[in-house]
């Protein structure tokens, strides 16, 4: 290991490895985030499209599909397509979660963003669409579809959680699989499928995906409570919108009536007094919830690095794994 | 033709000619609204899908599809999978419209319905992506990726012509082919698909979508100005609004430099004093752009009607060219 791996950090290190590929994806991208007809749409996209975020689900769509061997040129317009979706997606959360917090201000500027954020993320979408059409792979169309799906009952799961502290690990699951997870495996598994991999290397691909998105979202929602360089949002901001997370669903639980009492007024409620931070801080401490939440994005962690076992030996296989360590070290 | 014959509505007999069928999409319809982790999701699209329109777009696709002799199953599947995406469109149409109607009122619900909206349409659209996937024809799924495409592009495109008095004739229409036409033509053109028909007869079928559709958009925005039984709308919904149709693109390229403070005012600025929506038709009048607009709708129809010579002769077909004639009747 030289001293610029160590120093590196692995989605640094899969880019470079996959530098000519991803600089097919961004050139699509550009190609395809265009509209003849309506000039508007370009101009809305290109802050997100190009503000230089990490890529990471189309990394994964070509490390995977190289990882078993693929060649091209499909890879690339998968890659694209799973970037199209998450851009879509983050147009339409803009619109969710800018509604709370703008609320009380002016709304013109809001309606005018939430309508181009609906329009123009529909458009990603249908665009996103067509480039899968063009993979001839009616495989990877039901994959990506059922993701799609998946994607949109999480969002709508989530919105019924929020607020309720009768929410169950099993829900909190199936939002993380939802807003994070299913497009993560799918990434992974339809460059398995594109390169025509066998049916154990397409099903370890898909767990890996699937384990690793469930670590970072778990790892994200800690985050909001321990802080850490680089979240981008400002610790207890789940807490202030009443977002149901496993550290607080686990302190609910085991809580007594008292503490029952602060959660209904905090979280349902939403009525939040000086101090009152610090206090459910405190209670996630006595019952040792941050503690048992790290074990469980560590646990996914190892479930994403055990699944990478049934796929070939390569240097990309080496920075999965790395990855998935990666994304629980920000804890550490 | 019998007296019920002549009583009846031609999409009434189109619905009785396939009762079978379009049964048989209510149930899928039904069936695939459902969401086994999220319940909010049929909550909210019960009203709109049980709202008991016309289901004009899917019955278009059955009836392409059986004229060209198709026994099913996949016809069911196309038929379901367009309401869904006219759904999906109504859903985030509100977002964009409701912005503007309820200005200036308590926005709490209103940001409700919008996240909701969004989410349950981003869902609705997943769902649809589903349905065409299980037909198993990459040739369907390229029209429909299409069709979704054009749709969002005419959306954005609607809203930067918006208020914009230099709108020409050629956006009016690039923006009717989005909004209404893409789906008409997609919709008759995978029932001929489907069908496995002959390439004259798809181009036959979505030929007269297009042009049935175009037709019913311009019928639409003339009543907006004429008023009429069941439009749903207020007359001069669309001038307050600024929305740039027809009649007022053409009035205001004959119109004199008078007329044309006079647009910039009411149409780009929007402000309208009493007597100017009066002033308005008075200007659409005196240069004929009503009754010349009329002449477009009627062109529009009768390109359905020659459209579907190509078609064999069916029971079918004959109901298709009293709906062209039936689109523009609700203005003679």
């Amino acid at each position: 290991m030289s001293l610029d791996h160590a120093a590196s950090k692995p989605h640094e290190r899969l880019a470079a490895a996959l530098s000519g590929d991803m600089a097919a994806v961004n050139d699509m991208i550009a190609a395809r985030m265009a509209s003849e007809h309506a000039p508007r749409i370009p101009e809305v996209t290109a802050h997100l499209v190009n503000a230089g975020g990490k890529r990471l689900r189309p990394m994964l769509t070509l490390a995977a599909a190289r990882l078993c061997g693929y060649d091209g040129p499909f890879h690339v317009h998968l890659a694209a397509t799973v970037e199209f979706i998450h851009t879509a997606t983050l147009l339409h959360d803009d619109v969710v979660d800018e509604s709370d917090k703008r609320r009380g201000r002016p709304t013109a500027n809001l309606l005018w963003d939430n309508t181009s954020s609906v329009l123009v993320g529909d458009y990603l979408f249908a665009r996103s669409f067509q480039l899968m059409v063009e993979t001839g792979s009616l495989r990877v169309l039901d994959i990506l579809a059922n993701a799609a799906a998946t994607i949109a009952e999480g969002e709508v799961l989530q919105l019924t959680a929020a607020r309720n502290i009768a929410t169950t690990e099993e829900t909190y699951l199936k939002v993380v699989r939802g807003k994070t997870a299913a497009l993560f495996s799918a990434a992974t598994e339809v460059g398995g499928v594109i390169a025509g991999a066998p049916e154990d290397q397409v099903k370890a691909l898909h767990d890996y995906g699937d384990a690793l998105g469930i670590a970072f979202q778990i790892v994200d929602d800690l985050l909001d409570w321990q802080g850490g360089a680089g979240i981008g949002k400002n610790v207890g901001d789940d807490f202030r919108e009443g977002k149901m997370t496993l550290p607080v669903i686990r302190a609910i639980a085991a809580g007594d009536a008292e503490d029952r009492v602060f959660w209904t007024r905090t979280l349902e409620k939403r009525v939040i007094e000086a101090g009152d931070q610090d206090r459910a801080l405190a209670l996630l401490d006595r019952h040792g919830t941050l503690a048992s939440t790290r074990d469980d994005a560590l646990m996914w962690a190892d479930r994403a690095k055990t699944a990478l076992a049934a796929l070939p030996d390569h240097q990309i296989r080496e920075m999965l794994t790395d990855l998935a360590d990666y994304v629980v070290a920000r804890l550490v």
